[in-house]
């Protein structure tokens, strides 16, 4: 059964007439389709029962058929209202579900296109098919995921004193997209201090030797899916003793957890495994997220490993380790791999050396 | 005055008691931070009277703080519910404004934490704003400008018969971010019968001799502006005599288009002018999308110059100009500039040669 007709399956069994999917991860998990997110309708009607309908402005209708996108097209051209389609479509529903990431500006207009039609979220339910990944789709991730390793493997080119984050950024984002993606998602050069804000991305801070440099890079591949890989580098010098000690506890915790996750424990276990040594070193209150994130089609995505989840793993899900400390003024670290739950363990999607590593 | 300043003056005077702005370009236009668009809960809570404040995760605060954000942060950690917090900083607004990009999860939880506040958009009112661009907004999307141009001057080192348009693309990505870009927005290589779909992106098509090629591509800089330029380009051989029929007359609408843009004139005459020249040579209907679209943070933003619009372009403004041909299943053909309206005319921000370019 293809994945539109199990979301639809899915809509009938919870009350739902219709979803409306707006470009995105749920649009192109559901039908293939990358759509762009521009600001002209475009919206698959996804009824619970009968035949779905893609509403495409005209001058998308090519590169929707040429995506290979097995439902209904129906086009509006740049002076017609593509609201009406809505309607036309789905006029007498009583409940609409609606993409998570559906921009405000539709949701409304939806509510006046539908007046009487109740609003509720259709990302739960496309959800619970995306959490656990097909083989194609863990094979596009492993993919993405030996891609981000050849990023860090080549590291040492560009990440030395003297250069700023920003120079070295640009490199890594060039290296990102060589190795084998299409965009780059994000890239974190995180030195010396800047390494204790955990989404510090890039600065005209010129790394000094001895900084240790946390480096958070991802992209997505061809196939759509995404990678994203943190490592920590020593650019040149020596670290503070109190680094060596500290950045001890994170790779104890990480491995704690990576030897932890499985299918039939909890998400929270796992956040509870590794956060339990950092606390015991006395870092817990210096880890200050989650343990991670679920990633496919989207780089955060569920399940999240995280405390208060009582989520338990299955077979096919995927998402990040990435326990971190973070001592404000002076440094921080993080490392993190994509992991994937087989039918009983766990296959880890990036495997380059987790110790700090001395360029 | 600063921009959000402005912006709590237009919603007072509009009877909006608070916006409320998630990540994204109005974030980034309101407070200069560029935050994650990601699943924790980032919101701008600007009271129409008194002081904003950030709602940010905790591991963003030292990003958002980086960033030079002039407003006060609040944050929230992992296991705490964030938007408890907007209803302590506007619990009893009646009416709130949301941006038009917020996610539909996010409408919805705003529903449930204030329950009974009036939801409206607040894009009309931050667009009254952005729809003008400043000097060094002007001076980013110039800079902009050039590096895409730089990209298209090289395109001869890529495109050539024997190649596949996914290869092509991924040399053109490389050298978008090489030329000064920090993230690829769009690589579209149209070739042969796919230029006939404008917004073609890539695929496994060999260019063939005598090809022509589609090329749109575009980027956003260091400073958060975007770029957007469109070429057609012949990869060797002759096109069809009917081909060089076509495109003169798109490169005779084009360049009426600019001669006619500038201030005081409507948007809806700019589309007019290009439209009735392609119409009279008998493609008016192949013409199938609106002129243009105004780019700034975003690359599609207002002004949209689009038939029915009768918004007076001003001094500052900014947006494409691209008619487009389109044959289905022999070829197409689009020419692209971005232009920005000066005091009493028009600064045209792409500059390489627009006919067809034999390589």
């Amino acid at each position: 059964m293809n994945r539109w007709r199990k979301a639809q399956a899915l809509a009938a069994s919870e009350g739902i007439d219709a979803l409306l999917v707006t470009p995105g991860a749920d649009l192109r998990y559901l039908t293939g389709y990358t759509a762009l997110p521009l600001e002209r309708l475009t919206c698959l009607v996804l009824p619970a029962h009968g035949d779905p309908t893609l509403i495409v402005p005209a001058l998308e209708v090519a590169a929707a058929r040429a995506s290979g996108i097995d439902v209904a097209l129906a086009s509006w051209t740049e002076t017609e209202d593509p609201f009406a389609l809505v309607t036309d479509l789905v006029g007498n529903a009583a409940t609409i579900g609606l993409d998570d990431h559906m921009w405000a500006s539709r949701v409304f207009a939806l509510k006046d296109a539908l007046p009487n039609a109740r609003q509720v979220l259709a990302g739960p339910l496309v959800q619970q098919l995306r959490i656990r990944k097909e083989a194609d789709e863990i094979a596009a991730l492993r993919e993405a995921g030996q891609a981000i390793d050849r990023v860090h493997a080549r590291m040492g080119e560009w990440l030395r004193p003297g250069r700023t984050e920003r120079e070295v950024g640009a490199d890594i984002a060039r290296a990102i997209i060589d190795e084998g993606h299409e965009t780059v998602d994000f890239v974190i050069v995180g030195s010396g201090p800047n390494g204790a804000s955990p989404h510090h991305e890039l600065s005209d801070r010129v790394i000094e030797e001895g900084d240790p440099v946390v480096i958070d890079i991802g992209g997505t591949n061809h196939a759509g899916y995404c990678s994203d890989s943190t490592r920590n580098y020593l650019a040149g010098g020596a670290v503070p003793a109190e680094y060596a000690e500290f950045y001890g506890v994170l790779q104890a915790a990480q491995q704690a957890q990576l030897d932890h996750a499985k299918p039939g424990v909890t998400a929270e276990s796992v956040d509870a495994v590794g956060r339990a040594i950092i606390a015991e070193a006395g870092f817990g209150d210096r880890f200050i997220h989650r343990t991670g994130h679920g990633i496919g089609q989207e780089t955060h995505e569920e399940p999240y490993i995280v405390e208060g989840s009582s989520l338990v793993l299955e077979e096919g899900m995927a998402f990040s380790i990435e326990p971190g400390i973070y001592l404000e003024g002076r440094f921080g670290a993080r490392i993190e791999d994509i992991v994937v739950c087989t039918a009983d363990g766990l296959e880890v999607l990036n495997n380059q050396p987790r110790e700090l590593i001395a360029l």
